[in-house]
């Protein structure tokens, strides 16, 4: 961990927030030179640094950052036989940096993406935005059409029942992307030259009983509330498909915020996405998933948690008992991802005993 | 009905879109110089003018425009014995406008609400966004992250199902407002100066299954989907509450188009509300309603149309008798708004003979 240097230009918010509750995931295979760009809003958190694909590769971290990293090696290391769980040659390998994690909340972002404008030309600071989002209710049972009421100049308007304006807890911060928008790889062929140049200045929450497509390119989340639901799934070497591994955790995430009555947001922050991933590749590693969803939406969509699944960890083993017999039908691999996401549980309560126990004394 | 006159510095649109399927419906008490401002974009399309309180005072409508006007005397003429599910001193007597119309769409506006500005500082057409809202689907069964996915600019995200792609049918457009936001009496007496200054740039589906406090005030709709529905039910004289006529609509709307898998958007555009009405007369009017929407919420969130009601007609001829029969129990109001609920389609049903055989049709 090297010491903070002082960068010419680069001005460090003075109070930072959450700065000893928050860290940082970045999956990556190469030198993290992205973060200079960033250094002004990420230097005073912590970083955790998941590098996929060869250990034995260097990966340069910028002067001044604190963090820690954990390559193939060590993630077998510390796992044992759970690190099976853990997806390598796809960036879902970012959720093993949410397991050793010892703080509340996580931010995630992809080392292609970049300091976003506002409207007025202002660097948009992500991480403050997302925190703010973390900081403030949710209002999943009924649809306020001002959006966020709890931002300044905005409130609850007429016919918002007074009792449900206390909120929910917020569990999820999903941030959006200007110029590469997350289309999948039969758009990206369509479009390839559609850039998002639309700032929509809002934040919602995503209704109860309304799925949507996470992204994990700019992603800010509870550990406390939602940790051990934000597994990435079984992608990449070894797997017959790719790039569902944050759609999985959303669709996942989704569902037991719903039932634990807890909050997901979706809107600004916006990062700058420079890079379009190949779609040729992109196809490759979709067809399946596209084939998929189609059978998985309607899963996610009915299944409903028992009353006794009163803790994250308790939903998510429900969970994977569900997709083992109504998904293991469609195809072997979600038996052996319903077995993975039972590993994941087991090797999380492990990395995490003290709320583990404090589950275990719940459920009793 | 007078000729069209050329106002100088007015650009009448070349090509008004649905010029002949388009009525434009105004509740009033007084003379309508604030069409004034909206010359450019109304004058091709026929104003409905629902003149509200004393029948032998004259409503200046100004020269040009193309218009019907009905005063309570022609309300009671026309409907007979069932004028009484008409309110009378609440602008929840546009909905006559509603039923006397023969167009397909029917886009409804306050005489408080003006032209408002773009960020740009352009004129907003009103009128020309809701009617892109309602030409172009709806996608009430999975959430997009980058909004309306068939906005110019904008697609489906990854992970999004293919399947449902195609979208639904839009029937209903709910437009904001800037300046003015449509507060309850509570909110406005905490917040006398708020001001809602903030335009967000987005048109989205309110999801399958979540409600909404749909608001009045700069609103459009698609008649043959859902025009029987849009009832906005007994208010000011002689009943016990006033200012919930639209939420009341846009419970019984929203809970109809989710049945019949019809979609509902809100967001774009922007009208520039003038003036806030007086919250201790509003105040007045809604304190039962706010005591009483803590139950009517979840009445209307449980409630289960049953799959034989295949039309409008009968989806609401069944929550009128679902709201007798649970409703009523709070409040013997709630047993004459379900009669009136009755009554209104029969009187719909009346006026809109070809529909209403086509409905019998369909029942048989």
């Amino acid at each position: 961990m090297a010491g903070t240097v002082t960068v010419p230009g680069a001005s460090v918010p003075s109070t930072p927030l959450l700065k000893d509750e928050l860290d940082i995931v970045i999956p990556t295979i190469r030198n993290l030179d992205f973060l200079e760009m960033w250094r002004p809003f990420f230097q005073p958190y912590h970083l955790i640094i998941v590098q996929d694909g060869d250990p034995t590769k260097t990966i340069k971290v910028p002067e001044g950052f604190d963090y820690e990293l954990y390559n193939r090696n060590d993630i077998n290391r510390i796992l044992g036989p759970k690190a099976s769980c853990i997806s390598f040659k796809d960036s879902a390998c970012r959720c093993f940096g949410y397991m050793v994690s010892k703080k509340k909340y996580i931010y995630t972002i992809d080392d292609d993406c970049f300091v976003a404008k506002d409207p007025s030309g202002k660097d948009i600071n992500a991480l403050e935005q997302h925190i703010k989002n973390l900081l403030s209710p949710s209002t999943p049972f009924f649809f306020n059409t001002l959006y966020d009421p709890y931002r300044e100049g905005a409130d609850f308007v007429r016919g918002y029942p007074f009792s449900l304006r206390e909120g929910a807890h917020t569990a999820v911060s999903h941030g959006l992307w200007l110029n590469i928008p997350d289309y999948d790889a039969p758009t990206q062929l369509v479009k390839p030259k559609e850039r998002n140049e639309r700032y929509v200045d809002a934040v919602m929450t995503i209704p109860k009983g309304t799925l949507f497509p996470m992204c994990g390119m700019n992603l800010a989340f509870d550990r406390n509330l939602i940790g051990p639901a934000m597994y990435f799934g079984l992608m990449g070497d070894g797997q017959p498909i790719g790039r569902y591994d944050d759609m999985w955790a959303g669709w996942c995430v989704k569902v037991i915020c719903d039932h634990l009555s807890l909050g997901v947001k979706t809107g600004l922050p916006y990062i700058w996405h420079s890079k379009a991933s190949n779609p040729f590749v992109n196809l490759k590693k979709e067809y399946k998933g596209i084939f998929w969803q189609e059978d998985i939406i309607p899963f996610f969509q009915n299944v409903t948690i028992p009353k006794e699944c009163d803790t994250v960890q308790k939903c998510y083993i429900y969970l994977s008992g569900q997709v083992k017999e109504k998904l293991g039908k469609i195809d072997p691999y979600f038996v052996k991802l319903a077995d993975a996401m039972v590993t994941w549980i087991e090797a999380w309560d492990e990395l995490n005993p003290t709320a583990a126990a404090a589950e275990n004394g719940k459920a009793k």
